[in-house]
């Protein structure tokens, strides 16, 4: 139970940080391409919440994460507002480093929970690693398709989409071993964390 | 009762004459991009019912507006068919400047009205406030991606979201004084309509 | 029954050939935008089930076919593994010409069943037309949207969604006349087959 609880809370911790993370992207994303206010908080808001947005449109699911939760587009909101000083902060090299390890958490978490959430409603087994996969990164992709650019998880960088993937079908695997689903949670997340960082380390790329 | 019909048959006149804006900026910018029949139509569609579509995938509600009047889609349909005499017409100034008019008063019926069926069904204040931007500014954002822009809207120009916003801020106050939902909803659309005539005028644009 | 069976397992077979054909387009395209395994398998995807997928969205039906039938999608991710020697392949004539052929069998197909499957929910006739069109076109609008490009659908070139409203309408006629289901099936997916392959023999084009 304390373990539970532990672990209950330490997710939320990364759910927010992701969340943080993927909006984050979106700011600077929408201001290397000169939007006003509205472009920066739609932009930022499309990466953080889009891909779980298109998730629960696919398996009918409702209410959505942020109608229910809507502090996060509230806090969203309020960071446009402030973006252009908050900007400036981000282009530190000690925050761009904590981006790359909040977007990498915020990427295992999301796609992991996709996985979950697909499963408890009965989906195959490939369909849930696609739902999984779908959650992670169509936040990122629709930010790209906004911004006129070719989604960057399509192209040839670092592995992305391929971490996502590993980490939803360990998660699948432990828990169709039986392993209690916050032990295969917390290893799924943690795969695709570990599997990004290396991959930003030692310079991994998929081949064309 | 009087009042009530006189202002129903009014909102109904703005919404075919928004209806109509909205899908005139598809044909204009279809035609700008040398898009066939099959293109003018499609960008057409999208540009007026996209927003409201889009509102309703993600509140769940069926049928959708235009499944329900189909004779909207006809409409459009015959007046691609007939785009270029038509767009011939477009291109002078009364016409110029009725669009904008009846663009800016769609703009502000398709917010507010976005706005309250959000509310209608139980959501909280900021997401209802979101729907109804998203069902305002949304058929012009999906224009964009299609054409391969970035959406107007998110790039520096007049105030146009902002009043979709400020538009849907004043239906929801006055609803929450509980104020009659016609009257409030009149003065919606009308924060919205003069805030954009005053932008267009005036040159009014958000920061970067 | 016998002609019910043998049009049941050539629909089968068509369907098949079909989603192979709308797939290879999908891995020819995000080839040329030198994408790695993972765009090469969601272009793919998204190109051979992004219309069905768009129709269910708008007409609340679930499960999506591609979850119902998880083979699909697996196969296509099968594919884009072995991407390479496949489309070394592609690029003999003989491949294209077949390309050409299956894909207006499943432009044929997915537009027609389309139409039918709006038609069993009762929509009204234009709007069954528009599903059917929709089913058989979204998927290589989506594609393109991806890929950043204005669709190809959308620019002058030889006629494609007018052949899927051509047989949308033959399909719906026939119906309307009380001709059986599976005949009426046949007929509108023989006419858009048909008027395709005339569109590219004879370079027929929509005026712009």
């Amino acid at each position: 139970m304390a373990l539970y609880l532990g672990m209950s809370s330490m997710l939320h911790t990364i759910e927010v940080a992701g969340i943080l993370a993927f909006a984050s992207s979106g700011f600077i994303e929408a201001r290397r391409k000169r939007m006003d206010v509205v472009g920066v908080f739609t932009v930022a808001f499309i990466t953080a919440f889009g891909g779980g947005t298109l998730r629960d449109l696919l398996l009918d699911r409702r209410p959505l994460f942020w109608v229910e939760n809507q502090e996060y587009p509230i806090v969203i909101f309020i960071m446009s507002l402030l973006a252009i000083p908050f900007l400036r902060r981000l282009r530190s090299t000690a925050m761009e480093n904590a981006i790359v390890v909040a977007d990498a958490l915020g990427l295992g978490l999301f796609s992991v929970t996709g996985s979950s959430l697909a499963l408890e409603v009965g989906m195959p087994m490939f369909i849930c690693v696609m739902m999984g996969v779908i959650t992670g990164i169509f936040g990122g992709v629709l930010r790209d398709i906004i911004c006129n650019e070719i989604p960057l998880v399509f192209r040839r960088s670092h592995l992305y989409a391929t971490c996502a993937f590993a980490g939803c079908w360990t998660y699948l695997l432990l828990n169709w071993l039986d392993v209690s689903e916050v032990v295969a949670l917390g290893f799924g997340v943690g795969i695709c964390f570990a599997l990004r960082m290396l991959a930003v380390r030692f310079d991994w790329k998929l081949p064309i």
